[in-house]
């Protein structure tokens, strides 16, 4: 397993992370902060995608584990993020049509790591999540796609709206799961094709959607709203792997 | 929402909740307790199958959400259960063939619940879960399955192979959930159906394996073992909907 420990306090760990080249997903600073060690640290986090809060210092104090922060937290990915362009080389490599599961806001970590285990085991060329309001690559993703964080390469990129725009670009079509789409054993969901799945409160955002060629819903027998999204994701994506397979 | 809160504390209030006919799953007791009023709990227990376990002051004091325990606390079911005569009614009133989930000691209450939300939303026509080394019907599983818990009758049984050879006469099927079974696609999966799904670790147990018809399995193109226990209950119960909907 390549994921370990994710947390990193204090102000010399901190920069010697940024300086290294890790991949950092969050960066909390004590608010009002602004001495020479903070200033080099914010400015080696202003180079990267690492989104950067200022945050009082009970919360850090909450989020601290070693109870020595010195007004400084940063969250590493527990993993190496790949490029959009790896899981386009991870299709063909195999001789396969591209199958891309695009995850849209997914905030539970949870929920995000069974979602890389399904992608992986469907047979998925690789996954891209959002930056911004999402669960990135913790230690608890890691633990929960069971090792398939190892097997399978995960994108983080800023805008999906855009991404989807370049993959049509390379061919691929795109489908998004929302209640009101088309049943989806009505739909054709062969050839290159992304999935997209949006997050556990909200679905797939407007903007998103728009972008996408076809949306399909899973049959909902029950009386309540929806599945457990990690569930509506793995149903969805056999499917596509079903009609793949019947080719 | 039907559940509420589910630890009872203290000697009265855990003795009237026996008395009242509460669905109790688990008592645990201080051990070397023997006074009367233990004495007279555990004659009521005794009556009812909750599992009774004997634990040091320790485990009572981390258990206890008042501290006042008096040496007993019981976990109430968030949920009353159902008779697995309840699920085939079900069936029989809607016009439909039995579909019935049997969970065979699913332990996390995440599982669980997200289960029974999909067994709600596939249309089965009820739950059946294990009594031993299995989750109940806590507040967790009540949450996690999104209110399903309110629509799906769910049934809790002593031993699951003597449910199936009960449910075999009444005209059901059985198939069960396993990685070295047949592709699912394969298998004709329409008519009065049971599908099985076992715990996380260890899979259908073998005594529940040897009662089923058939033993199932979902394509893995991964390197990893297995899917999410709740994701493959998803995509195997919705391949049997797929192909009870093209009949």
């Amino acid at each position: 397993m390549r994921y370990e420990e994710f947390t990193i306090e204090g102000r010399n760990a901190v920069l010697e992370a940024f300086r290294a080249g890790k991949s950092i997903d969050k960066l909390f600073i004590l608010d009002g902060c602004k001495d020479g060690p903070i200033q080099s640290i914010l400015r080696e986090a202003r180079k990267t995608d690492c989104i950067i809060s200022f945050v009082k210092r009970e919360r850090l104090d909450q989020m601290s584990e070693t109870g020595k922060h010195q007004g400084v937290i940063c969250y590493a990915a527990a993993y190496n993020y790949a490029e959009v362009d790896d899981i386009l080389a991870n299709a063909r490599n195999n001789n396969e049509q591209p199958f891309i599961i695009i995850l849209d806001g997914i905030e539970d970590p949870h929920n995000l790591g069974a979602m890389i285990r399904t992608a992986e085991q469907v047979g998925a060329h690789g996954v891209i999540i959002s930056k911004r309001r999402a669960c990135g690559l913790t230690a608890t993703v890691a633990r929960t796609s069971a090792g398939a964080l190892n097997y399978i390469p995960v994108a983080k990129v800023t805008n999906i709206s855009k991404t989807i725009e370049d993959l049509k670009k390379e061919g691929l079509w795109f489908v998004c799961a929302d209640m009101n789409g088309t049943v989806m054993y009505d739909l054709d969901l062969k050839g290159p094709i992304g999935l997209v799945i949006g997050s556990e409160g909200e679905g797939v955002s407007r903007l998103v959607k728009e972008k996408c060629d076809f949306v399909a819903s899973i049959p909902m027998k029950g009386r309540i709203d929806s599945l457990n999204a990690s569930v509506a994701m793995g149903v969805l994506s056999y499917e596509i792997a079903r009609q793949r397979l019947s080719n």
